[in-house]
Order: structure tokens, then sequence, then C-alpha cells
């Protein structure tokens, strides 16, 4: 088996060929922020440093020189082979014809192959299965960029990657020999199959069946719908991971076992062989998202095996489902990013009006819109929206190298501290980053104007494409419940307490060491934002104590209040690694421009976005009887 | 000619004859909010009274029966006629064939045909044309109904009366007596032409020509894009209302001049003949509105005629696009409430997860999400803001009356005062229902989860098709820069003055005569906000007198800072009526729920809502230099 230092470098130059072009070009769409992406992972979270330290992967492996070269090919793929079929997959979206498989739009099959050829889908995981074995954290992050360029075709290899972890995680040595090689090169995908017809995200309710053979294998029998890449054309066989209920299993989630549920057979020695009861009833007609077929799936007495342990499916499954909620916040920062590119382009190109302080395009009909206020305001918020929600992410990412390291070395103190810490901060980044991710592309349609609203300009479809992240692994709703039931008032409120403690403790520092007199205005107002967080999340329990329906009517809004002040966070970071560079007297007018940015941006998002909070504080702690008082027969009443 | 009475005596039967139903029937999707409007417009105005002090229209004739009456006919037509296509109207859109006409979505010209059959149209609009003579108001109060049931539809009899309206006020008496009978007949529909390519509210750019023949008429030149309703198979004809210019115009503005050009050359004695060289260049694929087509036109050598003075298109043009801001302010209006029909059906019916405060539905499997306190949130927040804008439209309409009839006496100074109050007033109605229109379309969405964004269930189409609101007739940012530049400062202040003012005559009443400690304590929170208003807007004019740009900067917060605490002011008018009402001793069940929910809305508005206005007023007074610091290098410095 070849190095991961091979590996990567036969992927880099594969990826070269795949291309067909030496030097990026410049395609108006999309343009891979690397500037950004190396200055999140280098000055900010010193990503070196960091996987030098990891001993589970050999992070020496994962040289300045093979990031930027992994980095590099994937915006390469990304800007060349996949932003260009961004609309066509929008226009075509997928077809179905019953009995043959589902065509995908044109080209996605073409781009797959690249991507199969390359081995990208294996960068970080084991070696033994075919993987080059980098850290984790490298895969997410530079997925952003196929992310970004072409949504819909990323989820094809990003479900999968939920099935390598699930199966990594709770399959059998078996199931792992006889599936991941497969996967793992990509040759097959993977999807979750977790939602019915009458029910979605209270799994209690599920009802497909499993039936045991007696000779390992089950008949799974149900149908799932909202299946996400759940039939395509791109690979020969497709895993389905699969929720059901084993006979006499008992009622609600602590009665679901987990199934792996090929679309066509395979065979011991893993060859593929005919088609699994596996059918697809039909593929949805959405809002968005049109490259990625939608699938009602039927399983009638479908094959299947075990993942893991009967009735332990749900939690198994969660495996699956955080690498998604993951991946849903990254969808919100994807389309802030597209969003501000083409908002950006536009505002810069269209002439309209003359700015209020004076003609700045002396020389045109007009001056280009980028000079007034309300559209600079708005094109910032798709950036402060995007790099912020890059720096999160990336935090989150470095979490799960440590996480793998400390189950690697079995240190299960180590791994559950970090497992708390990455519970407490997913739904804030699952729920906050797809929620203004999707208000960021909704101001690239208000940028374009009437033009925004028309299709051949791409921008409407980007908020069309991100609307669904704000709902699929579960809604904001399901979020917020999560983070406030689940994770801090049950956990009695340890999650925040050690959070804010250690923000504060960073934000002391940062004030008292502040390279500028803004940045420690800044770092003053997170703390008191900070304090309040605290201050706030005791008194909702407090009101929780007497009232169930308080925890649901402050969630939302707790999550939001929770996801402006972690962003805030990460932007007196950004801001401070960019002060510091600012000294260096090295730098080049691009560098000056790049770290001048970060401050404006900075101070954008300490005065404009923050503030936001305040009214949060104040609606979190509305009296539940202001929206349970009301009867369900007055919400009717105006009909009547 | 028919006096108005048995106009409508005849029109009411027509209605019902044409719906073939004697009864309403509850459509899902839609189901006409009578009871509501009934509210508003009793209770709320006491229009009976405001009517009757009408002088230029017989007021006496717009009695309670004949109110109900109309009311009624719109009901059922809505309900029976135009709901059932509305999602059919999207998934087939219009399709246009070179050198035929646009072929509109199946169902549309039926309907429209009986629409012309009924005398719809001609309702308000003076008899000597063929109208019944009603107030004015009486159209936009009951377009709500034909509006939310089939937004695309509504579109072709709403450019129509931008039309009429735009040639009653500017057209000469052969003009007026050529287009006006059949438009007011809606046997002919009307457009607005102003956009061109290159500019869309900045109409100083306009290219298009018109030549003088000699003979009165004009040779127009030109192409115009986005125009709704360009071309369709509903009517014999189009009358287009162009802007264009003269040979030796002024530059700008102020050298803009309008035409009406018709699809199809009229005949002195009204006959119509061959087409014009009026030439559709293609329809637009947009977002939503798939049923009303937006055309570009190309006019070429098109023969049209002045309308009004020379060098004055743009003055006159302001008839028509007043119109159009109050019909999409209504649309903001309209979306919330069909979405809140949706999604309340919905929340009802599906079943998910317990009640943190004990099962509702013990003999399910599980309780309905309208027992969950987000999903109440979000259905309180698409309740009051469809209420809010019926209230908030219909003290617009009101005004509009009294416009008339100040004109028809030929009062201009009582005009003038009426003028400015509706000019200070449309473009917060434009600006800020369009917006939390949108968001309330934007909550259906996740209250429905996954099944939200699947095109059949409808909920996504609400939110696409209003999504252009807060753009066309002058985007959120236009809207704010009217209001804030045009209207407050540019006037010095004075119609927030003015408005200010009276606001807190009323409020100080209703604080000393509210009749619960509750309205009294909403009294008091619209009397700072209102006393804080007036302050911002001072601070502003200080600040905007050494800062161009701080106007564009504030403009749109402005704006929504004025939205929210003028729907409150609404909203506790409403709470006053409803708490009057429920001292009453007659009521039924469905009386009490009514009235309860109205009070239980205004305390989710005032305790939830309105806060937003907060942060609002913090953000506004954000300096300038925050939006303008950023070189526009420095925008694009990720990528270099």
């Amino acid at each position: 088996m070849q190095s991961a230092k091979s590996a990567l470098r036969t992927l880099a130059g594969v990826g070269a060929r795949v291309l067909n072009s030496s030097s990026r070009t410049q395609v108006r769409g999309y343009r891979a922020p690397l500037r950004d992406m190396k200055f999140v992972t280098n000055e900010v979270y010193n990503i070196q440093d960091h996987y030098s330290k990891l001993k589970h992967v050999d992070g020496s492996a994962a040289s300045p020189d093979m990031i930027d070269a992994v980095l590099d090919g994937f915006a390469k793929f990304a800007e060349n082979d996949l932003a260009p079929m961004n609309q066509t997959a929008d226009s075509e979206g997928c077809t179905w014809v019953s009995g043959t498989e589902t065509k995908t739009p044109t080209g996605f099959k073409a781009a797959y192959d690249s991507y199969v050829e390359g081995g990208w889908q294996g960068l970080t995981y084991p070696e033994e299965y075919g993987g080059q074995g980098l850290p984790p954290s490298l895969a997410i992050i530079s997925s952003e960029l196929v992310a970004t360029a072409n949504w819909t075709w990323s989820m094809y290899p990003g479900l999968s990657k939920g099935a390598i972890n699930t199966i990594l995680a709770h399959g059998s040595p078996e199931l792992k020999e006889k599936y991941l090689h497969k996967l793992v090169s990509s040759e097959w995908t993977g999807t979750m199959c977790l939602t019915e017809p009458h029910c979605g995200s209270d799994l209690a309710q599920v009802k497909t069946k499993a039936v045991p053979q007696g000779d390992g294998t089950y008949k799974i029998t149900g149908t799932k719908i909202f299946i996400s890449c759940g039939d395509h054309d791109l690979t020969d066989n497709i895993v389905h991971c699969v929720l059901a209920r084993l006979p006499d299993a008992p009622e609600g989630t602590r009665g679901i076992s987990l199934f792996a549920v090929p679309k066509k057979h395979v065979a011991d020695d893993g060859t593929v062989g005919d088609y699994n009861n596996v059918k697809v009833g039909r593929i949805e007609d959405k809002m968005g998202c049109h490259g990625s077929s939608t699938c009602e799936i039927n399983f009638e007495e479908a094959e299947g095996v075990l993942i893991g342990t009967e009735n332990k499916g749900l939690n198994h499954m969660f495996t699956f489902i955080n690498t998604s909620r993951l991946g849903t916040a990254l969808q919100g920062g994807c389309a802030a990013e597209l969003s501000y590119q083409l908002a950006l382009d536009y505002a810069k190109e269209r002439l309209a009006m003359r700015s209020l302080s004076g003609i700045k395009n002396p020389d045109g009909p007009a001056d280009p819109i980028i000079v007034h206020p309300d559209v600079r305001k708005n094109l910032l918020f798709q950036k402060a929206i995007s790099e912020g929600a890059r720096s999160m992410i990336t935090e989150c990412c470095l979490l799960w190298d440590n996480m793998a390291d400390a189950e690697a070395a079995g240190d299960t103190k180590a791994a559950r501290k970090i497992d708390d810490r990455m519970g407490f901060l997913t739904p804030i980044l699952k729920g906050f980053l797809t929620e203004v991710g999707c208000e960021a592309a909704n101001k690239g349609i208000q940028i374009w104007g009437g033009h925004g609203y028309i299709k051949q300009n791409h921008m409407e479809q980007v908020f069309r494409d991100v609307r669904i992240s704000a709902v699929w692994e579960g809604t904001t709703g399901i979020q917020a419940l999560d983070l406030l039931g689940r994770k801090v008032l049950l956990q009695k409120l340890k999650p925040i307490a050690s959070h804010v403690s250690e923000s504060l403790s960073y934000l002391r520092g940062a004030m008292f060491s502040a390279q500028s007199s803004e940045m420690r205005s800044h770092a003053y107002t997170l703390i008191k934002a900070h304090v309040r967080w605290q201050y706030l999340t005791t008194r909702i329990a407090i009101k929780a104590s007497s009232d169930k329906d308080f925890v649901g009517a402050a969630s939302v809004d707790y999550l939001m209040y929770s996801g402006y002040v972690s962003m805030g966070q990460h932007w007196l970071k950004m801001e401070e690694a960019a002060l510091k560079a600012l000294k260096r007297t090295d730098l080049t007018q691009a560098d000056k421009d790049f770290y001048s940015s970060k401050v404006d941006t900075a101070r954008y998002y300490f005065d404009y976005v923050l503030p936001r909070s305040d009214s949060l504080a104040t609606t979190m702690m509305t009296p539940t009887e202001t929206f349970t008082k009301i009867t369900n027969d007055e919400f009717d009443a105006a009909y009547n």
C-alpha cells in the first residue's frame, strides 16, 4: 500500500491531469477562497502545530506543501469541473424512469469518475481500507471548495462519508471488510434512511420492519422518504443505512436498529450481483437542490445486515447524523460564500444612481451600486457570515481530530470531554449557520434586484438550494431543543459554564493584549455578551423548573444568541491575527488588502450584526403564555 | 347606464352563477378571512361612517349589505375559481412561441372571462367609463381575496388598474374615451414599461426613444424588460404605458415622457386592428410568479400617443407606481395569510413528539406539532403579520378615498396634506410589509419541515412567489431612501413630526382609557417607541448634515423600525376594538374565540415582535465608516 505522502503526490497529479488545466481560471460564479482558507488554518489555528501533535494519524505527513496540494487540487476541481455544472444541474434535475437507474444531471458522472480516479474520498480514511490516512479535519476543510462550487454534486460523496463513518465506528470486521473498500474508494456511495412518510425527526414512530433470517441476514420492509442521493447512475452500488424495528423490539427510540442494505447484492468476495428488493418509489420535485436525487425508497423484504448492536440503531445513527449536521452547517457557510461572490461581481459592474456623498464614476452614466451604503452593508453581511462560518467550522474540525486521537488511544475521559464540547457546538453550528446562510443568500437576491429573481443569473438558485439546510438533519427548532434542552439543561448547565469560562479566559487576555483600541472594545463587548449568556441560561433554567414549555419557547432565540456571540468570538480571533499580520513589514498590497479587509469585516460584525443579540436576549425571556394562551380554535377564528 | 346598486346586484348574481356554487367550500389552501376583514373595516375603521362622508362618490351606495355582497362575491371567486389554479399555474407557467400569443396557465382565461362578465374590474371606477362608481378603497380591500388565492392571476387585472388610474389622472379626454371603456370593463389589460436592460430604478438612464410624427402620434423604439403581464391570451388587446425620451429631451429624469402604446392598433371608434410593432423578445424564467408572464418587449417604431405632458412622464408614472407599491405591500400581507393557512392546517394534523408540558393527544402516537411552543411562535408571527398588514393597508385605502374626494372638490390644500401622509406611509407599507411577508412565508416552510421543501405541498411556492415583492416597484433599499431621504429629511422632518404627534395624541388617550392593564402597557410601550422614533430621526438628520452617506447607511433599519412601530399601533387599535367587543353579552363562542385571538395576537406582537425595534434603533446609528472604510479591492481580497 502506498504511503500517505506518495498517495498525495499521485492524487495531486491526477487532479491536475483530470482538470486539463495548469492554472486556475477566474470562473465567474466561483473562485476558491484559498487565501482565506489558508489564513484561517495557518494564522488563526496554526494547523501545522495541531497536526504535529496528533498520534492516531501521521500528522507530520500533512505538511504545509501537502495541505496546499490538497487545497489546490480541490480548488481546481471545484472551479473547473464542478462550478460550471451548478446551474445546468438545477435546470435539468434528476430523472427517474421506473425499472431503470436514476439519471443525474449532465456531467455529474464524468466529474464523479474523476473524483474516484483521483482517490479524493479516501484522503482521511484508514490505509487498511485504501485511504490515505490524513487527519479527518482535512477532508471537511477542503470539502468546502467542492460544496460551494456545486452543492448537489457534493452531496453524493458527502452522504457516503456519513456511511463510512458509521460503518467504521459500529460495523463488524466482516461488514467493514465487505463494504468499506468500495466506499472509501468512492466506487460505491452510501445513504442514510431515517424518515418515513408519517415521521421525520420523531424517530420513535419508525415503522420499517426487520425480520432476522437466522443466517445473519434480515429482511427489511418499509417505506423511507426524503432519501438524499437515494438512487443515481454514478456508481455500481449504493449502501443504504436503514433504521428499522426488529420483531418484539421495545416501542419508541429504544427499539430501533440499524442495517446496511445494499441496492445490489454483494457476494462475500465483494462482487456485485443482482438487484436487492430496494425500489425507488419516486423522486421528489423540490424547491431547490435539483441535482441531488431525493427518493422515496420502498424496501420490500430487502436483504440487509445489522450494523452494531440490536436496538442501539439510533445511537449508532448519531455518528451519521453528526457528520451530516456539520456538513449542513457547512452548507450555510457555502451559500454565504457563493452568494457573496455572485453579488460582489454584480455590485461592481451594475451602474445605478449616484453616490450620495459625491460622484464616484464620473466617466460612466451612473456609479456602480457597490458605492451605495446599503449594498455594502449587504455584501459585508455575506462576507462576515461566510468567513465567520469558515472559522467556526474549522474549530470544530480540529476537535474532530482530537476526538479521533483520544478514541484511538482509548482515553475515554478525554474523548468524552471532547464529545461534550462538540455536542455543545454542533447544534449552534448547524442551527445558526444555516439560518444566517439563508439570510446571506437572500441578501444576494436583494443586491441583484429584479435580475436576482431570474433563473439564468444563478443568484436565486443559491437561496433555493440552501433553504433546505435549516430544515434537514433536524430543523432549527430541533437543533435549539438539542442545545438548550439536551445539552445545556439536562447536563445541569455544565457545558455552558465551561464554555463561558474558557471564553472569558481568552477574552480577558485578548482585551489586555489587544493590538488596537477597537479590538479591545470588541473583546469587552464579548465579555459582556458571554456573562449575559451565562446569566440568561441560569434564568431559563429557573423558569423551566416550574414551566416545562419555557424551554421550547426560549430555545430558538437562545440558539441564535449563542450563534451570534460565538461567531463574534471567531471574528475577534480573526481580527487579532490580522492586526498581528499588519505589523509585518514584508506585506504585499494584496496582503495588506486582505488583512485590512479582515479588520474592516470584524468592525462590521461587532457594530452591525452582534447587536441582534440584544433583541434576542429580550425575546428569549418572553413568558410562555404569550405563545400558549391562544387556543387551537382561536388560531382558526378568522375563518368562521 | 346602470346605477351602482343595480350593477352590484347583477354583479353578485353573476358571481354566484359563474362559481357554480351556492355555498363556499373550505378549500384547503385558501379560506377567505371574511370575519377578520369585516372586523377591520367595521370595528377598527367604521367604514360605513367613512363612506357616508365621501362626496365624490355615492358613499351611501356602499351599504353594509353591498359591501358584504362584494366581499362574498370575491371570496367565492377566490376560493372556488382561483385558489385551485394556484399550484398548477406555478408548474405550468407561461409559454411563448415566436409569432403567436403568450399562453397563460390552464384555467386563467376562463377565470378572467368570468371576471369580465361579472364586471368586477369597474367596481370603483367612474360610471362614465362603465364602472360602478363605488369608493376606491373597496377595490383594494376586496382585492386581497383574489391576490391571496392566486397572486399571479391577480396581477393581470391588478396591473390594468395602474394603467386605468394613470390614464384617468393624466390622459387627454380623447385618450380616456378611446381606452378607458375597455380597460374598465377589463376587456383589455394594461402594463407599465419602465425597466430597460441597463437600468431599473435609475430611470435617469432610460434610452427608449419617442419620435413625434406630427399627427399626434409618436414612433416608440427601445427595449423594455421585466414587463409583468406584458403579453398573454386573456384579452384582445393590451395597453402599454411606456416611458421614453423625445428627441432633444433634457438628460435625466426631467426628459422622460409617458406614452400609451397598444399591442394592436385601435381605430378612433375603438375597434381593434392589426398588430402594432410591439414584439415580445422572450419570457423570463423566474424563481416564482410563474403564472404571470414577465416579458422583454421590443418596441420597433411602435405607434403610441402621449399621456399627459411632455417630459413629465416620470411624474405621471408615479400614479401607476404608487398604485403598484400599495399592491405590492398587499402581496406581503397575502403571502403571510396564505402561508399561515397552509401552516396552520399542517400544524394541527402532523403528529411529532410529545409536548414538554405533558401529553396533549393521548390517543395518538404523538402530539400535533401545534402544541410545541416554537411552532406556535411561528404561526403567531404569520398571523400577526397577515392581520397587521390588513389593518395597515385598510388605513391607507381610506386615505385614498379622502384624496379622491379632495381632488374632486378641487381642495388642493387638503389633497396635498393627504398626499403627504400617503407619501410617508407608502414606502413603509411597501418596504416593511414585503420584508415581513417574506419572513412569514419562510416560517411556513420551517413549520412544514422537509415537506415544506416539496413542491406539491404548495408552501415553498408561497415563498418563491412573494420573494419578488421586496424587489419590484423599488427594492427595500429604494423604499428606505424614499422614506428617510425624500419624504422625511427633504421635508425637514415635518412628516415624521406630524405623524408622531398624531400618534402620541391617540396613544395617550388609549393609555388612559385602556380596557386592560395589558393594553395600557402596550400603549405606553408605543409612546416610548414613537418618542424614540422622533429622536432617532433628529439624530440622523444631524449626522446626515455632515455625512451624506449616513442616510443610505441608516435608511433600511429606519424603515424597518418605522414598520414595526407602525404595525404596533395597528395592533393596539385591534386590541382596543377586540377588548371592547369582548364586553358585549351577545357573543357566540366563535365571536369569543375571534376577539380573544385578537387580544392574544396583540400580546404576541408586543412581547415578541416589537422588541426587534430595539436592535434596529442601535444598528441604524452605526457610523458610516463601518460600511465605507473597506475598499472595493478589499472586498475581493480573499481570492487573490
